[in-house]
C-alpha cells in the first residue's frame, strides 16, 4: 500500500455526491414506499448491470448520446454506463423471448455526463424508479393500473391532494394536428412546441410554431382552440361530439381509448386525481398511446392556473432553453423522461423492444418516478413544517443506559445483556461503547440520535429484576416524566408496544416525517 | 433513433448478469434481512458514487489494482469504478472530519476486471454488504457488537447451527511468530502461509514456510504447536498460562483483548457460536486487531475437521493458486476480504483512514457479507429441500378472478374495483388484463405466480355483496376446498388474516423458503 500520500484530492467526482445520515434514510424510505407499491401490484424486480455493451445503447438517445459515460478500452468488450433503465429493460425482453408479458420494476442509478447543477438536483449519477408492464393485453387495462400505481405512490408519500396527474393521448394529439391541417412532417416539431405550454404562454408557443417552424398562422389558431382544453370526462364528452375529430381515424381511436381509460380509472377509484390536459405532449419520440406527467405544488414551476390570463403572467419570463444554452441556469430536469417541474412521468411505448428484435415486438406501458425531486420536495416540506427540528439519521428505538453512585462499575455487561434481549426481540437498540459512561452523556447520545425511548439500568432495580423505560422529551409534570419500572422479562414487549403506540400517533401524512428530532436538543 | 439495426449483440458484458424473477426476489430478501439487522444496531446508510477519482483508489489494493475498471477520459476528471466499499468509506470519513464516530452500513455493487467464473459465482460486478463501526472506544466493545451482528444475520437467514465464526487476533498471531523466532521481515509472509491451513494440510504449509519462504524448520515446528489449536475459552485459559507468550507484549495485549471479547460475547449470549482458531490469519494486510471469518456447511471447502489426520485427507489435492494461475479453475472468492469458502469476514483495521488524512486516524472494525455466496447456498438449500418446487418471482397474495355462465361479461370493472379495495388495504393483488378471461386461465395464472389465495367473483354472489376466498392447492376433501364466502366489506381483513396465518405456519428457518411454489403446477 502507498504510504503517506499526502496530496489526495478528497472529493467525489463532479456531479456525484455521497448520501449519508438523515438524507440517506429519508431517500431509503421513499424507495421502500415506492417499491412496496410496485410489489403490491405484482411487480417483479429486474436488476441489470450498471454498464452495457456500447452498441446496445447506440442509436437510442439521439443527440443526448454524447452524454453517455464510456468505460476505457482495457482489452475485451467496449462498454458504457447505462443512461436510463428503459433501454436495458428492452434489451432484457429481447434476450428473453420466452417472456411474453411482465410487470417489472427497477430502482437503480443511471449516468449522464451532463453539466451538473447540484443545487437544482441535476446530477451525473442519479436514481430512477421505473415500473413497466410489457405484453399484449386488452386496451388500456395495464395503462389504468400504472396510473393507479402513481396515485398510490404519492398518497403513501403523504401527498394526497397535493399532486395532479395530467394525461393525454398521442393518437388524440396527432389526430388534432391532422384535423387542424399540420403537414405530416411537421407533426413532431409542432408537438414539441405544444409541450412547452406548461412553461410559456400560448403567444410564445404560437410564435415558435409560426416563426420558427413555419406553420400557417390559421392552423396554429385552430390548434390553440384544442390544446388549451383541460378537464375530466366532460371534456372527453365534448370532444366525442366533434364531428371533424371523429372523422379522423387517429383521433377517434385515441378518444375511444381515453373513454376506456376513464372507465377503468373510475373502477379503480382514482378518476378524480386525473386531469385530461390536451397541451401535454411529452418530449420523447417513442410514445405511441396514453402519456402522463405528475406535477405537485412543490415542483417548479408551480401547477399552472387553468385561467388563460393567469397563465400568461405565470412564468412568462421563463423560456425552455435548448441543450446548447446555459445549462447551469435552466430549470429542465436532467431526466428527459420527466418534463420540467414534474415528479413522475410515463406513457405507452409499443415499438421500443422491436429496435432490438424486429420480429418480437412487445407493447409496453410504464412510469418513471423522479426520486431526487421527490426527495427534495419531501425534505423541504419536513423542514418547513418542523422548522425547529432536523432529521434523524438512524431508526433506533431504545438507548440502553445505566447509572450508579460511588463505586459505579458502568454495568457494561448488564447493558450488553439487556441490548441482546431487545435485539433478539427485533427492537432497534443502542448502548454506549464506554466502560463507565456518565448518565448525562448517555442521555445526550440518545437525544442526538433522536431515539424515542431510554431504558435505564440501576443496580438496585436490576437486582430486583426491574428496569426503567423513560420516553424522551416528555414535558415537566407528565405522569411518566421519570419513566416507569417494568420487569426485565417484559421489557422487550413493553418497548415494542410503546414504540407502536407512538408510531400510531403519527398520521399517514406524517409517515415520512417521524424521522424528525428536535434540533434544539442536538445542537 | 437508429432504425432496424439488426445486428445487435444481445448479451450483458462479460462477468455481469441480469437478476430477475425468483433469483432477484430471493436476493432482495437476503438484502432486507441483512439491512434490518444493521438498522437494529443503529447502523446508518452511506451511499457513495459508483465511481471515484482514480487517485483515491490508487495504492490501496496492491497488485490487484490492475483489476480496477477505468472510465474513459472524456475530458474532465479521471475516474474509476469502485473496487470495494471500504476505501470509499475511509475517503468519506477523511472528507467529514467532524464525524468522529459512526456505525455505517453499505449494500452496493463493486467492480473487478477479474477473470470471471460465472458458475462459481465469481463475477466482475457483484454486491458487498458491509457494516463498520468507526471511532475510538473502550477496547473490544464495538468488536463484540459486530460479531453479535454476524450471528443475527445468519440466524435470521435460517442458518442457526449451520455456521461457525472463526476468530483470532493479529496481535496474538504476531506475538506467536515472535515467540517462535520468526524474523520480523518474514512475519507477514509466514502469516499468509498460515492462512492457507483451511485449504491445505500442515505438511504443505510447513513446506511453503521452509522451502519457499526460507524459514528455519524448527521455527516452523514451534509455530505448528500453536496454530493447530482451536477451541473456546479453555484454549484462551491455556494460552494465558504460557509464560513465553505472556512475556511477549503483542501476544499479551492480544490475549487480554481476546478475554475481554469473550466476556462481551457471553454478555451478548453468542459465545457458543465462536471458535477461537489460531490458524486464522486473513489475507489483507491492513488488519490490526481481532479478525474473523464465517464458514458454513454449504460453503466450499467444507468446515475443516479438527482431527489433524482427517485434515490431511480433506482437500489435500487443493492448493491455493496464485493470481497468476489458472483463474478459471481455482476456488478462491473474487472478494479478497473473504477467505476461500467463507460467507462473511472482517476484523479491526485502525490505520486505513489515516492513509487519506494522516493527522486524523480513526480506528475501525467491520464485517463484509458475501451475498453472492450466501445467495447460492440459500438457493441450493431451498431447491434441495423442496426439490419438487421452484421459486416464486413475485410476492402477490391474492389473484382476483371472475366467472359466469352464458352472457358472461368478464366483470372487468368489478375485478378492478375489488383489487382497488385490496390494494388500498395494503394487500398485494393481481387480476387478469383480459376483458373476458376464462376461469381456468385465471386459476392457471394464479398457480404460475405461486399466489396463495384466489378471490372469486360470481355475478349472483356479488349482487348479494359477497365474494369467495379460496386457498390455492388445498387437497380434495379439505373443508374449504371450494373456498368460503365472505362479505365484500370484510374481504381485505379476511385475506390479510389468512395470509398472516399461512405465514405463521412457516418457521423462522423457512422464512426465505416461503417463496416457493409447486413446480408441478407451473410446468
Amino acid at each position: 500500500m502507498a504510504k503517506d500520500k499526502s496530496t489526495f484530492n478528497l472529493k467525489t467526482p463532479k456531479g456525484t455526491k455521497d448520501w449519508s445520515g438523515s438524507d440517506a434514510l429519508l431517500r431509503d424510505r421513499i424507495f421502500t414506499t415506492i417499491a412496496d407499491v410496485f410489489k403490491r401490484h405484482g411487480g417483479t424486480a429486474l436488476d441489470t448491470p450498471v454498464f452495457e455493451l456500447r452498441e446496445i445503447l447506440a442509436g437510442k438517445y439521439g443527440e443526448d448520446s454524447k452524454l453517455i459515460y464510456d468505460l476505457q478500452d482495457q482489452g475485451g468488450e467496449i462498454c458504457s454506463l447505462r443512461y436510463d433503465l428503459t433501454v436495458p429493460f428492452a434489451r432484457w425482453l429481447a434476450m428473453n423471448p420466452d417472456v411474453r408479458s411482465m410487470k417489472r420494476y427497477h430502482i437503480a442509478k443511471v449516468y449522464r455526463r451532463d453539466q451538473p447543477a447540484v443545487s437544482k438536483g441535476r446530477m451525473r449519477e442519479f436514481y430512477q424508479c421505473d415500473f413497466d408492464v410489457a405484453g399484449t393485453f386488452d386496451p388500456m387495462v395495464p395503462d389504468a393500473e400504472v396510473l393507479k400505481i402513481v396515485t398510490e405512490v404519492f398518497e403513501e408519500l403523504g401527498w394526497k391532494g397535493r399532486y395532479s396527474i395530467k394525461i393525454n393521448h398521442r393518437k388524440i394529439l396527432d389526430g388534432v394536428f391532422e384535423v387542424c391541417g399540420v403537414p405530416t412532417d411537421k407533426i413532431r416539431p409542432i408537438s414539441s412546441a405544444v409541450d412547452k405550454l406548461d412553461k410559456m404562454p400560448w403567444a410564445d408557443v404560437r410564435k415558435e410554431m409560426v416563426e420558427e417552424k413555419g406553420l400557417d398562422g390559421a392552423v396554429a389558431d385552430k390548434i390553440e382552440s384544442y390544446v388549451v382544453k383541460k378537464g375530466g370526462r366532460e371534456l372527453l364528452d365534448t370532444l366525442l361530439k366533434d364531428e371533424s375529430l371523429l372523422a379522423n381515424a387517429s383521433a377517434k381511436a385515441g378518444l375511444e381509448n381515453m373513454g376506456l381509460l376513464m372507465d377503468y380509472l373510475e373502477a379503480f377509484g382514482v378518476l378524480d386525481r386525473i386531469s385530461f390536459d390536451m397541451s401535454l405532449a411529452r418530449g420523447l419520440d417513442y410514445y405511441t398511446g396514453v402519456i402522463y406527467e405528475v406535477v405537485t405544488e412543490g415542483s417548479a414551476p408551480a401547477i399552472q392556473s387553468t385561467d388563460p390570463e393567469a397563465q400568461k403572467v405565470q412564468k412568462s419570463g421563463k423560456k425552455g432553453k435548448s441543450k446548447g444554452g446555459n445549462l447551469e441556469d435552466d430549470d429542465r430536469s436532467n431526466d428527459p423522461t420527466l418534463g420540467v417541474g414534474s415528479v413522475a412521468a410515463g406513457g405507452r411505448y409499443d415499438n421500443l423492444v422491436g429496435m432490438f428484435l424486429p420480429k418480437a415486438q412487445i407493447p409496453c406501458v410504464g412510469v418513471s418516478f423522479g426520486v431526487d425531486r421527490i426527495f427534495s420536495i419531501t425534505k423541504a416540506r419536513i423542514e418547513r413544517e418542523k422548522s425547529a427540528e432536523s432529521l434523524r439519521s438512524s431508526e433506533v428505538d431504545a438507548f440502553v443506559m445505566a447509572f450508579g453512585g460511588k463505586g459505579f462499575t458502568g454495568m457494561l455487561k448488564e447493558r450488553m445483556n439487556v441490548c441482546q434481549t431487545l435485539w433478539n426481540a427485533g427492537v432497534k437498540a443502542e448502548f454506549s461503547y464506554k466502560l463507565k459512561p456518565k448518565l448525562p452523556q448517555q442521555f445526550k447520545a440518545a437525544e442526538q440520535g433522536g431515539i424515542p425511548f431510554a431504558v435505564i439500568l440501576g443496580e438496585d432495580e436490576l437486582a430486583k429484576g426491574e428496569v426503567r423505560i423513560k420516553e424522551m422529551g416528555l414535558e415537566e409534570g407528565h405522569p411518566e416524566k421519570e419513566g416507569v419500572l417494568v420487569k426485565l422479562a417484559d421489557l422487550a414487549d413493553e418497548v415494542k408496544s410503546r414504540v407502536a403506540r407512538k408510531r400510531e400517533q403519527s398520521t399517514v401524512t406524517q409517515k415520512l416525517e417521524d424521522l424528525t428530532v428536535d434540533a434544539a436538543k442536538t445542537a
